[in-house]
């Protein structure tokens, strides 16, 4: 009898094993129990897992093309904040009937695909199922040379400036927009929809960040995990934050603190001693990529505060973004 | 300001993360953007990913600790298939508010860990969300000495016996009493809620088989997806098959197929030249598991068949279990 992929099997092969890549070091990807994958010699593995649901992390009626972009986006930010060459990747997807079509799977792929391109990432794994709510889980793994230190949230020291790349706010603004059922700007709505990971910055940092995290739950909340991690405080200059025209003006009228707590961001916070403000420039100039100076690192006593110049701001109660606050 | 963790973070840090292990080849576990890892030199990765959904892969109101179990343990078996030592795992759940309780983590947590342990397998990342319905993505990453050569569904050769582990369709008989609303005998429901991933069986399958697979969506459709990927055909011996006394009863009365296609079975399909039949016995003696000869491969254009020992039995249009059969 002649034997044809179908059903689960046809929409692996079919849909998403074609993006699959062509790595030398990936002796076996899509189709068996598991691939295998050879690291280089001397190099260590920097994992990441991050699950996006719809209307949660994304709109269910969103552009697949954008989900598929952003479901890797997001987990390249991980590494970059890392220092991590991002390698391969794994994607689980719990399709609900809307999505578990040829169209739908080609465009989420295509997106994906755009951006693995862009680093060599190899799709090499994963599964798929049905689920009553779209589901997209991703694992992505890098690597970092064993001569060199992973960027970590714990290393920042008393003393350190605190860096910003690119501006902030501006996927917060764009999805208040749409709530608000306003026309969103198409440069706001590409910062939501396909952010770009800050993936050569993250390397570039290596030898000279001595802490490093995206920002992906909102400034002031991720701020705080990265103190937490380092034990120690941190003050923000609030005039100094990178903000685009639009977003000014969104914290100018309805609040200062909205673009440090909306999230989605994908931007890296990290801290370096003051003695590498001119490397900073010299890297932000390399990159294209605005580099900010946006505070400096206090010892853990004095906390999280924002100064503006002539005042300290009072906290907001909210400060990011947390899927469970309030649950337990 | 005081720094707590709290909601996901809280989730994370009071119920998760103490369940993380201790691998001196862990530079970083859970808690920073992503983990780093060691892998140990001349050792290719190998890695797998399942998903999970409430009431499609386990049901809803199932013991939590059993569906923390049975999460690692399909993903474990994957490995298994491979003869790859499982070493770190990641897990991403998307909990609904009925799950998103200390009572139900812990106890998840709790089935997690029992099987982890007993492979030494370290939790290294993941992350949590809120979603409508509990789902549960895992990846596990595993390594094989470059010397040896990982199990792969595509090396089966004609004229190789056809191996299969343990017993199958005690899952199935379960599953199927459970929706009958049948008392399910004890030895059966663990074999459902419980399986055991037979992973010491593959590792010393390395140098024994030519091609293998685990057994989750039923014996035909496994098999027939090893005998695509390693272009033959195959006969069983529906004769030799390993049942248990009570899935004998089910196969003479409901069907003999069922047990063949009920899937959930967690036990290692394999392939070996004939000349490794003694060393099989003693495989089997020294593991306490039983290892079954259940057919021989053939050549492609002969296809699947079924041998009762008097005549060929003509095959179910059922195979086995695909999430989207019919879907596309």
């Amino acid at each position: 009898m002649p034997i044809k992929p179908k059903g689960e099997f046809s929409l692996i092969y079919q849909h998403i094993a074609p993006h699959a890549g062509q790595r030398s070091d990936v002796l076996l990807g899509i189709g068996d129990d598991a691939a295998i994958l050879t690291p280089a010699p001397q190099h260590r593995l920097v994992v990441a897992s991050d699950m996006l649901i719809a209307d949660r992390h994304f709109f269910a009626q969103q552009d697949a093309y954008d989900v598929g972009w952003k479901s890797l986006a997001v987990n390249l930010s991980d590494l970059a904040a890392m220092g991590a060459k991002p390698q391969w990747a794994l994607l689980s997807l719990a399709l609900t009937k809307d999505h578990a079509k040829p169209a739908w799977l080609e465009r989420f792929m295509q997106g994906w695909s755009d951006l693995a391109r862009q680093y060599d990432v190899e799709l090499v794994g994963g599964d798929t199922t049905r689920g009553n709510q779209l589901t997209i889980s991703v694992t992505v793994i890098g690597t970092v040379g064993q001569a060199q230190s992973a960027l970590r949230r714990s290393g920042a020291v008393v003393g350190d400036d605190i860096w910003l790349s690119g501006t902030i706010g501006d996927a917060g603004l764009a999805l208040q927009q749409m709530r608000q059922g306003v026309r969103v700007e198409d440069t706001l709505a590409t910062r939501l929809h396909r952010p770009v990971p800050r993936v050569a910055l993250g390397q570039a940092l290596l030898p000279l960040a001595t802490a490093a995290m995206d920002v992906s739950d909102g400034l002031l909340a991720d701020l705080q995990h990265l103190m937490t991690a380092s034990d120690v405080g941190a003050q923000l200059y609030s005039r100094d934050l990178p903000f685009t025209t639009a977003v000014k003006e969104w914290a100018e009228v309805d609040g200062w603190y909205l673009p440090l707590t909306s999230g989605d961001d994908y931007e890296l916070l990290f801290t370096a001693s003051s003695s590498c403000r001119d490397q900073m420039q010299q890297l932000s100039a390399l990159l294209g990529l605005k580099l900010t100076r946006v505070g400096r690192v206090l010892s853990a006593d004095q906390g999280l505060s924002v100064w503006d110049g002539q005042q300290l701001l009072p906290l907001p109660a909210y400060l990011g973004f947390d899927h469970f606050s309030g649950n337990l």
